[in-house]
């Protein structure tokens, strides 16, 4: 059984790539949804949608987020009523936000994300990070900003210090997160190229998750979404350098600490990683540009993470991810590219 | 200053055409609510909206309801997702209901009906009836059934025995109308062809609008919705005569009782027409397929109505309208075709 972790598109592509090497019920892929929110009154899940119509074939390729063959009249007629046009939301799209916004007053959105996946082909298990609400505010120096008003209104502009994720305390991890950590069946947990500040940190923050990913039997590999110092897409590169971390796999071995057994990295930047304490390291051609690449690099993600055992140690009270910045020193394999 | 009553499609035609007539400040046009409702929890005012896009121009003809141009991506990809598709939601529609919504969630019904004509250059002041929740319920053979599952889901046919408003005793008429009805300036009060029954009822069932209409000093003219027998579009037909009443001017006469001063019927039904006791009657080609046959037919009206004088009488209190089915006795001008 694998787990996989992710949120928007680079997380997608990836678990679009585990779901065609593995079946239905070896995959469980849990989503961010910090950066949900909502938008003229619907509820909107930008990272599960991704995620979603990515595995059911239905995505936008060239734009990378929303449908493919999308149509835009309900954006020219909200346009022509005077609407906030700010957030992007095509015809077909739509129908998603609606109709989960109207099966969320009696559902939670877990149970409303398996069934839009049933109807859309999608047969692997994509599991919201929490039926809880938790929303990823975003401290800039321009002072605090609702996700979306960052990431989409300023197109992610202002410089970021940290987030803050409201109703994170008091969100449930989704038993199914909980569930698969606990199973002795499974084999790795797969941190997908995903943004790691905005998509991934949210679900690690979860409270108890970080405590069961240390008490872990099944080895943690992160796919780097770094190449040569740039994000494959979004501001991740930006918030690093931002955070004071390097674009580099030392600056994600950093940022997710001993959290960490396994980096696959591209080959452009595996100089970089030369010597480079903390994880097993795996190089290779990270970019994913069709389904061949998705489903090769799921699988040499896949071939890397069995090879790999994770360190077993006792946490120490004071220790959170993110907060740890020095590289602990583990004697690890290192494994240069396939 | 002329009042109109309108409901759907054929109030929304003449609504076009006395808007073609007359100057802005010269015309205040009310809207049935009472099929207002709430699909997929988005609130839809579908009589609203057809004269609101009927007097912007933007409505399909063919159709009768909705845009011109619409497409359907969004039920496409609803009816992919398993969400309910018995009511139908153009692309462009869509953005109206969602804005509507959302803004309903801090303005009153009338102020987002008013910013929305503006935005569609709409300058004749449309308002709903009211302002606060009116529901119309359908009794019917088959039990009670909410309007649009009676109207839409059902169309219409179950056996219809009454309507139901619920939220009718709490609801206040919107100033507008009561402002009108007590306007000085007010010449005429026009009820357009629409439904007598599901549509210009509600509006005259509201608290006071009975009472107001009967103290009138300008004169209620309806255009009948008949053509020799048939409604020209919807239901109306097939109501009147589970009501018992004939599809006939004799009919609307009965039905609108003591409030009708004149009636404007088609000429085809002005033999149906001679020597009937009740309103002022004025036959001519009532069919409105295009904009000059709107504004003929309105300016026709307002013609008629500008020679009528309202009766005064002091009501009774058991008298209601829609129960009174006698015709009252009244010696009136026969006008018979222009």
């Amino acid at each position: 059984m694998i787990l996989a972790l992710a949120g928007g598109v680079g997380g997608a592509r990836l678990a679009r790539g585990l779901a065609a090497a593995l079946a239905p019920e070896a995959l469980t892929i849990i989503v961010n949804t910090g950066d949900d929110f909502e938008h003229l009154g619907l509820h909107v899940s930008p990272d599960i949608d991704t995620v979603m119509y990515t595995l059911a074939g239905l995505n936008n390729r060239q734009q990378g987020w929303g449908l493919a063959g999308e149509s835009w009249a309900f954006m020219s007629a909200l346009r022509r009523l005077g609407g906030a046009t700010w957030f992007q939301l095509g015809d077909q799209d739509l129908a998603t936000h609606v109709e989960r916004t109207w099966r969320l007053k009696t559902q939670p959105l877990s149970a409303v994300t398996a069934e839009f996946c049933a109807r859309l082909n999608v047969r692997h298990r994509v599991v919201p990070m929490t039926d809880d609400p938790v929303r990823t505010l975003v401290d800039t120096d321009e002072g605090r900003l609702a996700f979306q008003d960052y990431f989409v209104r300023r197109q992610s502009a202002p410089r970021f210090r940290a987030i803050s994720l409201a109703g994170i305390e008091a969100a449930r991890p989704h038993s199914a997160l909980a569930a698969a950590l606990a199973d002795p069946a499974l084999a790795a947990i797969v941190i997908c190229p995903s943004n790691p500040v905005l998509s991934i940190r949210p679900i690690l923050a979860l409270p108890g998750i970080t405590e069961l990913l240390r008490r872990r039997r099944a080895p943690v590999v992160a796919v780097s979404p770094f190449i040569g110092g740039q994000a494959i897409k979004g501001p991740a590169a930006k918030i690093m350098h931002e955070l004071g971390l390097p674009v580099s796999p030392a600056g994600l071995a950093s940022f997710y600490g001993d959290l960490l057994d396994g980096l696959v990295i591209d080959r452009a930047d595996a100089a970089l990683a030369e010597g480079l304490a903390g994880p097993a390291i795996m190089a290779t051609n990270t970019l994913m540009r069709d389904d061949a690449d998705q489903e090769r690099l799921a699988r040499e993600t896949l071939h890397f993470a069995s090879r790999l055992h994770p360190m077993r140690r006792q946490p120490t009270p004071d220790e959170d991810i993110g907060r740890t910045r020095g590289l602990p020193i583990r004697p690890r394999p290192q494994i240069h590219s396939r």
